[in-house]
């Protein structure tokens, strides 16, 4: 079950892989002390990337999907942490509406929702999926290729509630990132639990928002360790209003593409890090792998923009990418049978449920790798000891390097909760 | 890791576990209700019994020892209802104090509470070992065969709270069943959470109240089935002041043998079983497999009365056997490599965390496994599958007979919270 992992871990990230393990009560109780004052998502996947030398969250998803790719020894967990949510939400509940993606017949994502089904029925639901797609006028069944089924069927709006037909939700789950824009069947919905809100959606989040909450945790996460918050910051910049097509905003791009590089190469060479350093551009609204570009040089803007006018790039859904995410780049040293792969970790609730490697044998170490190729390897536990061990050797352990993910992961989830508190529009504000 | 097993499922227990799957939601619904008024143990365990026609608890530990014995693989699931149970409890808690058994010599026992600590450890809490024996006088350094160890340090009480020198717990875990009495050193700690309550402990605790209330429990999850309670009920009587050794109480302990074997019958015919009814005599306050005997015919305690008084029958501790609980006896129709065995289910809070078999070769199907000669098999899912699968044929599905254990056990882990609060020595009264 467990993938061979290479992973080169050398320097500065055992001793990190040490902190943590040597801190490991006083970062749960951390945890569990800001859980107290902010809301988890309720449910989250986050991309991490292990340096060797250091170990980043590069992106946070606030609708993940790719839940069929958890191991089955992890499902146990994350029905229990669906109980643990629900209970907080809506404990009464009897129903709950899962409202998936528009693109329903991809058998990936559908095998992936009826897993989501499966979590939520076995902690005590009555799940059924309701679909904004305007194609689903009655129950669709549809079929997959492992046999199983399900049926989509059409959302039926009142004036106060969202719901189908004899079937009426507390809580309505989305599995759709709402990248196109919020339809209006979603709106003002007082009585009903919307979950994630709809400002998590990609019409309204901005990646530069997440990372700038992720810095302030990782410096005061840094402080409680004792480690320089590099170590698991990807510093960034951001640019608005940019279009490579009419070469709008290529100042700004080219300004930080060009600092940030400079600041990274100062970390290199204060760790004695000899790799060449690089930037991600992300839309800043991105929901996807789409549109990400790897950058060396601020040299290498001035090509893309050429490329770009010959073909005008767009992003998810047609929308043009106007404001742009300036990422460290963050090499990844984990390799699967010689392909490239990065850990992307589960979080229901509060609790980290498990995890797999997204692997891509056509990309290399500084490139995105959720992209066309991309195949998933389960982060399973080796068979003897599914707990971090104190006392083993930094690196040797694949317990203690997941729970070290895990760490990181959450840490990325807490800022989104942050990010969320900040962007609500319906917020009170005490001053 | 699954232990080959061999499960006589005939007759009505198919139909139990297809109508337990098919009402998961409901059921799951149903228990988030009940938590909602109700506190769950701290942790537990219970042993069930499947006979093949029947699936009924038969002992709930309120100071559950075996963790060690949990398969590795259920630790995470452990360590997150520990997290749950610590932020319901005591979020602010940097220190747990585990009060373990006396007999704290024993490796086996010793490896159980190094389990807890490390499940404890990764839940967030610094946890310490205090001694309630006296001779423990200072920090007391026990190694294990596995060459783990672990530190026993005398308890100091102060006037209001109980701790270590330098270790001030916000909560007190005990794993001492408290059978030879309360020892003065944790009474009226009322700054503490001590857990589980004094009251819980088998000075205070009684078998008949914890049945009764099961009792209870089992009829309104019948109702709620569509089912015949007794299909997870063991019946039973309860006879105060027995003593073999000068014949007090044996008209009571005859006329119940007789009445409760009678009944069995009876429903052995309701539902065409070829099989010999018989009871378990248990010590009421019983805390062990100690005093358990098995009884075909009431006309065999004549004969236990006269072994008795050759040989004075002790309970633990060496106090004697006063109040006696008559229970139903519940056949046994598991086997691993010939050898009769039950299952054992492990809760922390409200949550099945884990399980195994006790296994004893020396014991046969209606005698007491908790005996010399037991061993342990860890409770396993095969690698196909962890959660429970609708549409299997009943009784295939090693995931399918483990959800209907969880379910069981935790209906007796809810008696006992009924039972705590019937018992709860500070309970305030409305009436």
């Amino acid at each position: 079950m467990v993938p061979h992992l290479i992973t080169a871990l050398t320097g500065p990230i055992n001793e990190l892989e040490q902190r943590i393990l040597d801190t490991t009560p006083a970062i749960e109780r951390w945890f569990r002390l800001e859980w107290m004052e902010h809301t988890p998502p309720f449910y989250s996947s986050v991309d991490v990337r292990n340096a060797g030398f250091k170990l980043a969250p590069v992106d946070t998803n606030l609708f993940p999907g790719g839940w069929d790719h958890l191991t089955t020894q992890m499902l146990p967990l994350a029905v229990q942490a669906a109980m643990a949510a629900i209970e907080k939400i809506c404990p009464e509940a009897r129903n709950l509406l899962v409202v998936p993606e528009h693109n329903t017949r991809n058998p990936s994502y559908l095998a992936n929702v009826l897993q989501l089904k499966q979590i939520f029925h076995q902690a005590g639901l009555n799940v059924r999926f309701g679909s904004l797609s305007p194609d689903i006028k009655e129950p669709t069944k549809v079929e997959l290729p492992s046999g199983e089924s399900l049926v989509l069927e059409p959302l039926i709006r009142t004036d106060r509630r969202l719901g189908l037909k004899n079937f009426d939700p507390c809580t309505i789950l989305l599995n759709n990132d709402l990248s196109a824009g919020i339809p209006g069947m979603l709106e003002d919905l007082h009585e009903q639990y919307l979950l994630p809100p709809l400002h998590a959606g990609w019409s309204v989040r901005r990646k530069s928002n997440h990372f700038k909450a992720y810095e302030e945790i990782s410096k005061r996460f840094g402080k409680l360790l004792g480690i320089d918050p590099w170590l698991i910051n990807p510093m960034f910049a951001h640019c608005g209003g940019v279009s490579f097509a009419d070469g709008q905003g290529m100042e700004c791009l080219t300004t930080h593409v060009d600092a940030l590089l400079s600041r990274i190469k100062r970390k290199y060479k204060e760790y004695g890090i000899n790799e060449k350093p690089f930037v991600m551009l992300k839309p800043d609204n991105g929901s996807s792998g789409q549109g990400v570009i790897t950058v060396h040089d601020a040299k290498e803007l001035e090509a893309l923009g050429r490329k770009t006018k010959a073909k005008p790039g767009a992003a998810r859904d047609g929308t043009p990418a106007a404001d742009m995410l300036i990422q460290e780049g963050v090499l990844t040293n984990e390799r699967i049978e010689g392909a490239v792969a990065e850990p992307v970790v589960y979080m229901m609730d509060r609790y980290v449920v498990g995890g797999f490697y997204r692997v891509n044998a056509e990309r290399g170490v500084d490139e995105n790798l959720n992209a066309p190729g991309a195949r998933y390897e389960p982060l399973a536990f080796s068979d003897n000891g599914r707990l971090p061990q104190n006392g083993q050797k930094p690196g040797s352990s694949a317990p203690n390097r997941f729970y070290m993910y895990g760490v990181v992961a959450r840490l990325a989830m807490l800022a989104a909760s942050y990010e969320l508190e900040a962007t609500d529009p319906d917020a009170e504000v005490y001053d």
